[in-house]
């Protein structure tokens, strides 16, 4: 398998992107094509077993406007990385660049999936017990409309489904209660077309529900859907920080936390962004992983690996086969 | 004072309801009027001192459509409380009931301040370092238009620096990132407002920021706050039962636990809503505390004492003189 590789995307580009990379060429688990800026990359390459470059010495900023790079950097290394997918040289595309842009690209270089309206960042969230909840759409279409949201649970239910293997996946849409007389205009219109859509859909579901394991897919819109992704960071960032300077101030605690160790150590695996690696764009005509900005060599091993999974669990076919039944079902509804 | 207290409101009503409201009368920190049905508070009331009951057989269910209740239960416990506040017999409500219907009999009963088309919920929330972060509105309106959010800034400044003592709080609208070219179409609107309001108001701010001390209030409508304060719950869940269950399963990480254990209960302290006892309704003619379902005997204890501050520091006062200036200002630019 081929996983293209934006060299030049993320916070620690190109070291970090390269390191990651070269660290599951090396093994052989996938052959690697590196974009981006080639005399920068170098330095970092050790290994060219199972590893190619392609060079272009474009690159999208961080914080620039996702219109403004999709007028200006077709050339950068995030949409050559797109543009070798589009062509069948590689199956895969991983960015840890601005994700917005990564977003863009995807839609404009590879497409839709005929019956997409928005494509679906979805995250995937450690929470009680077995497995992960994922959380879509995580940041990708701020202002949704209520098919929107369907075809979210659609491609929710498909990919926990099919790809990671949940049975009869669980789908409820993030709301403010349980009851049918909450959420709002959006989530109530919503609610009404999802019941339809012949899936094992639970209704309106809270943030808890994220957490506590009753639900597998959470569907919001992207801006609702990034608050909560950022809220839980900000929470458990908030409660760590909180013992850090706890155990600092007192040896008593300090002895403490050298026994319980293990268990920070097991949580933090469990919570950490670059143990998942990242979030797979849903509904584009491709597999498209978008990474943390922050991610490091481990992240972006794990977010190649997740490609590569994704690939040969064949997340583009099952999101295309649940669209085209879709589509199906609304023909048959327009009649 | 006089505090009027729903003694039939709450999962774990009359019993702990009154047990909490005899807390504060016995001790004449306050002087109580408990409204509801009296032959099943009277069993639990031990202590005549500054308590009074009216009696009133009619109460709201937890899960009553508010618009049922405010059609067929003028009746209640809980209208009456507010009757009570009306009429100038008490100076605060405090109610752990159906929190849609408190918030409606609210409006029906005490009326909005001038110039305030939404009451908003305000909770305060623990953070890094010391004070708390107000969220608002938490759930009161769910569906809100650009002007509303602009009132909750103001309400949620005033709220801050005048009763809770914040030098020049700083005013942020919950979003999906910093940048101006972030938000959704309401946070656009009512950013563009809120710059112009004269208060220190820092644009957009993320979920992290509500936990790391940068913001002091964190504007939103009462979908996406409530969906915040319920992640927020569900994060801080997931993480408390994931140690308690590994200190379960080995005896280093139980040993471990007895040396934070210190630490665990001040962050405990920190986080439990019995402790903040409950949230104000900004907005209505008066102050009136609405309390998590599930309150004991401790939150309600401190909700009664929270609402006796927020009456000593003027809450309703510093609310209608900040909405004065927000309509002088508003007729100065319709001229």
């Amino acid at each position: 398998m081929r996983i293209a590789v934006d060299g030049m995307g993320g916070d620690f580009a190109p070291q970090e992107i390269v390191r990651g990379a070269q660290s599951v060429s090396r093994e052989g688990l996938a052959s690697i094509v590196l974009v981006g800026d080639e005399e920068k990359m170098k330095p970092f390459v050790t290994d060219h077993a199972n590893l190619t470059m392609v060079h272009t010495p474009v690159c999208v900023g961080m914080n620039e406007a996702p219109s403004n790079a999709l007028r200006k950097k077709k050339d950068s290394s995030m949409n050559r990385a797109f543009e070798l997918h589009k062509s069948g040289e590689v199956q895969a595309v991983v960015s840890a660049g601005n994700s917005g842009a990564a977003m863009a690209f995807a839609i404009f270089t590879l497409g839709r999936i005929p019956g997409v309206d928005r494509p679906a960042i979805a995250t995937l969230h450690p929470r009680m017990g077995e497995g992960v909840s994922i959380l879509l759409d995580a940041g990708g279409t701020v202002d949704c409309k209520p098919t929107h949201l369907a075809q979210f649970a659609l491609m929710g239910n498909a990919f926990a489904g099919s790809v990671l293997g949940i049975d009869s996946p669980k789908v409820g849409i993030l709301s403010n209660g349980e009851e049918e007389t909450k959420g709002n205009e959006l989530t109530r219109e919503a609610h009404s077309l999802i019941k339809e859509l012949g899936i094992n859909y639970l209704g309106y579901v809270e943030g808890t529900d994220m957490y506590n394991g009753r639900t597998d897919v959470v569907v919001s819109d992207g801006f609702v859907g990034n608050i909560a992704l950022k809220i839980s960071e900000g929470v458990a960032d908030f409660i760590f920080k909180f013992f850090k300077e706890g155990i600092r101030n007192s040896l008593k605690a300090r002895m403490g936390y050298l026994l319980l160790n293990d268990l920070f150590k097991e949580f933090q695996r469990k919570a950490d962004y670059s143990e998942t690696g990242g979030a797979p764009l849903l509904g584009v005509d491709g597999v498209c992983i978008i990474c943390h900005g922050k991610s490091n060599e481990k992240a972006m091993r794990n977010a190649i690996l997740l490609a590569r999974k994704f690939v040969e669990k064949g997340l583009k076919e099952s999101i295309n086969e649940t669209m085209q039944d879709y589509q199906s079902l609304q023909k048959v509804k327009e009649r």
